[in-house]
């Protein structure tokens, strides 16, 4: 069992884009269960795949239960149960010890870049890379689970 | 992916009693997802734990993804979650170069002992053990899955 404690950030795309970036990783997932209290995910993440159970959210805290599984079984799962989810190209940005981990999303997420961090613990701190605009860690919205039904195209007024 | 072709019989409970028993091992199940055309479950069979994906079943055929997971997250994704599921003793009766997987629930399923055999395809041959009774193998009722919500002991009439 892991405790995910992680900060979540809007990503200003025209400084993203003059920023550095190392090479992206393509990430495909979908959802077996996709409620407030439970998640179960599956991911392609280049090729690797994952099984990942989470509970509810707690402030910045998520029980989070990750399993590697064959890539095979992975692309089957995603496959044979029609799981709907996102799509995003990954990049992992090393900064001050940490690691911001910057989504592009695509489909119909296009449009959308979001910065994560995972931290030690609630108030622990981290430099800024320069590209981050508003926080939306509490922005149910932009939970990848719910970003899989209610897409960002879908949204009216959108936040920029 | 594994797909699996299996057989169920009930079992006679006094035939069994008589049975030369190898020792049984302890299994704990739950639920995250019980649905028709999926489940995901959790197991505890011993000391070790396993997270399982399954789709519908079709004759005797039922794709299946079953992953070993460490035994403290089974523990703990069965009490966080407070996953409902069947618990029951296992005994494995080697025969004719096949396995018997003999199940004696406890609990609300208390009374009810099922064989089941795992076959290469569906006419696929196999010796009788002598305790066997009915076939149930398309009696959805005996699906741990429905056991864990309709339990043995909610049943009008029984199937003795």
């Amino acid at each position: 069992m892991g405790l995910e404690i992680e900060r979540k950030f809007l990503v200003d795309p025209e400084k993203w884009e003059q920023f550095n970036k190392p090479e992206g990783k393509a990430y495909r997932q979908g959802y077996l269960v996709n409620e407030k209290e439970k998640t179960v995910r599956i991911r392609i993440a280049g090729d690797q795949a994952f099984i990942t159970v989470k509970g509810a959210t707690e402030g910045f805290t998520r029980k989070e239960y990750e399993y590697e599984i064959p890539l095979r079984d992975g692309k089957e799962l995603l496959e044979n149960f029609k799981l709907t989810g996102t799509s995003k190209t990954r990049y992992r940005i090393p900064l001050g010890g940490k690691v911001w981990e910057v989504d592009v999303f695509g489909g119909e997420n296009e449009g959308l870049i979001v910065a994560e961090i995972e931290l030690k613990s609630e108030s622990d701190l981290f430099e800024n890379p320069g590209f981050l605009l508003e926080e939306v860690t509490y922005d149910p919205r932009y939970y990848n689970s719910n970003l899989a039904t209610n897409p960002y195209s879908n949204w009216k007024g959108g936040t920029k």
